[in-house]
């Protein structure tokens, strides 16, 4: 096969994909046997789960034949767009108007549209996608048509007492930073949880704005839904932000559903490439989250139980850690107010998370090593090879166990040392 | 705002796209006022809608929490997939494995990664999309992200007695091509509902892999769903040959799905471009067509409510195009067995069918004008202005209603002259 430079940069697998296969065909023959602490899916919690198969029941009802059976809008099934201008007046005070508004299948649909329309070659100029604090969702570097495409910033680490830490976004480096196209982060930001303070938020968009580039902001886990992690601040409208909302973390991942909001100059263009590429997202999703949406039962369920069943979780998660990690490793949790990871640093520059992953996976446990959430070459290599993430969307039990043969491996690859 | 090349391109606004926000915000005020024969949703037949919202509602049951709950696979849901490698098996004998399939959120968007992956800039080479016989679907000029990078051949005219005529494919053009990286094309075609002959197709086959490049082949109206058209062969199992397949035109048009069979070399490519950008299709969906096409009920859909459906409303059509259109008026009607539209013909120098869009339009009815299914500036320019599109999703009284004045319209532009 012959591939355009495009092709083979999107043909080709990425080491974290390669992982996540690797534990898919695993744990495929005997699932039980496993512990599995790599999954990315929001934990199952019945009142989300009965309040999406309520809302998509709903939708087949007298409205389906114009809704499943026939194409939709590119821009949004007006239901939706309509929720969404209403949601953000009451919620945040935001004008917004049908054209401030783009849904599309998923928020990595979304940022893959922005990544093509506002970086990469322009002319003789290659404008990369600039991460402005490393680690960050590892999707967005298979998200590049372009080879070194993506670039990131390493961030600067301020240790706490105990066994803490924390990044801050080293905004002095993302201003030197004059070729981008583009600016992308999470925030909360998977894998660490990693909320942006709004000081440091309004900095990066007076960055863009100076460049006269988008910054594009992906609230997966946070405000207004799902809540999955709290956040200091809501939301920033800018002329230079795009906003990226969805609700696969709120518990409707399998759908494909996400939007974005920000200056019509910006959506209409997604808007096109959303059209010339997947038409638009699926209408029955989009109507059951109207509903949900404008009921306030999207509200009520965050509040009530998303939220809780989350920062229980990371609670439980913070206790077995230190319980169970070997006390004379000077191992470190990344600060997160909830969220459905924990990132753990092991300050040693002995320790290597890629072997970790071996090692725990003869224990029959998967977890994530972190080298995948930083774009390589950027001086930060030595710091993302001593890090790895737990999920925790499995159940106690699983976690639990997981967290003590994580303990034990540790114990273990210290001790060979 | 500051586009990158492929974003000039993706964000600007076809020539048909226009034309569809014309109808669209034209039509939205006073619905009723309006003929619309531009429609490109399939007809609403009631077997059909009952048949889907069946389907897709047993999926809301308790495997709710492990499909819409959760991420799926970029190849496609398992059930699906193995569903798909059974049918083909049964149906054609095609030894199928999961290998050879990608599930993708609509075939415009397996047609686009393919698009992307095989054809466009190649280091100091661009190889572009080539169409083997225009007119084709006008998405696929949209789907191209840099400028000229699709191409177009002029098919072969031939007149038939009365008021007939048929494109043939211009097979030695085609192979004069030397530089496509992908041969793209729907047969049954949109708009002419013409279908490429067993020979022709390996004909097409035998050029593509004399070139080490695929032939993508979109099977939107034709075997073996929807057949919404009769095709004289069964889709041709070849080693360059992507087939792409959807149930968009099977009557869920809103919830995008389609898969695409083929090589593994070519398939893993597309799903590693599908896990870069979309993720996956929609979960529900795929479940709801698995169960559908394993049991047989799509199949019957098929025979005993689409396949007659459309093929009533084609012979009713030319009914009223030959009672209505003027006698006087060289027009032809591009033969077709079924077919979701009628594709006409105006053989004569001075016909616009821009100006025929104006002019009904003034009458409260919209056609699509033919110009918009052709490449433009491939020698062809005169005939592509000649034609245009009736849809016949609309009701019988629409469409009766609307032929008629397309009829007194074309007679007056006529006469005018």
């Amino acid at each position: 096969v012959t591939f355009s430079s495009c092709g083979m940069k999107m043909s080709s697998r990425s080491g974290l994909r390669s992982i996540m296969d690797d534990i898919a065909a695993t744990t495929a023959a005997s699932a039980d046997k496993w512990l599995n602490l790599s999954i990315g899916n929001p934990a199952l919690i019945p009142e989300v789960e009965e309040m999406w198969r309520e809302a998509l029941h709903a939708e087949l009802g007298d409205g389906f034949a114009r809704s499943g059976c026939r194409y939709g809008p590119s821009r949004g099934a007006e239901p939706l767009v309509q929720a969404v201008v209403e949601y953000f007046r009451h919620r945040y005070g935001w004008a917004l108007r049908s054209e401030n508004i783009v849904i599309g299948p998923g928020s990595q649909m979304l940022c893959f549209a922005a990544g093509a329309l506002f970086a990469g070659p322009s002319g003789s100029r290659h404008r990369p996608i600039l991460i402005p604090t490393m680690p960050d969702y590892t999707g967005y570097q298979g998200m590049c048509m372009h080879r070194d495409g993506v670039a990131g910033v390493a961030p600067i680490i301020e240790r706490s007492a105990g066994r803490g830490f924390r990044y801050r976004c080293d905004l002095d480096r993302v201003a030197e930073h004059g070729d981008a196209g583009m600016l992308l982060m999470s925030s909360p930001s998977n894998p660490a949880g990693r909320c942006a303070s709004a000081e440091e938020m309004a900095t990066l968009a007076t960055i863009a704005a100076d460049r006269g580039v988008p910054l594009v902001v992906d609230h997966a886990y946070g405000q207004p839904f799902p809540r999955i992690v709290d956040t200091p601040a809501p939301p920033l409208w800018h002329p230079n932000v795009i906003n990226c909302f969805t609700i696969s973390k709120a518990g409707l991942p399998g759908e494909r559903l996400a939007f974005a909001i920000g200056e019509p100059e910006y959506i209409d263009a997604i808007v096109s490439f959303i059209a010339n590429t997947a038409l638009h997202a699926s209408q029955i999703p989009q109507l059951a989250m109207a509903n949900v949406l404008s009921s306030g039962r999207l509200d009520e369920v965050c509040e009530n139980a998303i939220r809780p069943h989350y920062a229980a979780k990371r609670h439980f998660a913070e206790t077995l850690l230190a319980e169970f990690l070997p006390a004379h490793l000077d191992w470190r949790l990344h600060a997160s107010s909830g969220g459905m990871f924990c990132w753990i640093w092991v300050d040693d520059s002995s320790f290597d998370g890629a072997e970790l992953y071996r090692a725990v996976k003869e224990r029959h446990v998967f977890i994530v090593p972190g080298e995948h959430f930083f774009v390589p070459g950027h001086g930060f290599d030595e710091h993302a090879g001593q890090c790895f993430r737990i999920s925790l969307s499995a159940d106690e039990d699983s976690i639990t166990a997981g967290v003590e043969r994580v303990g034990l491996t540790l114990g273990e690859m210290h001790r060979a040392r």
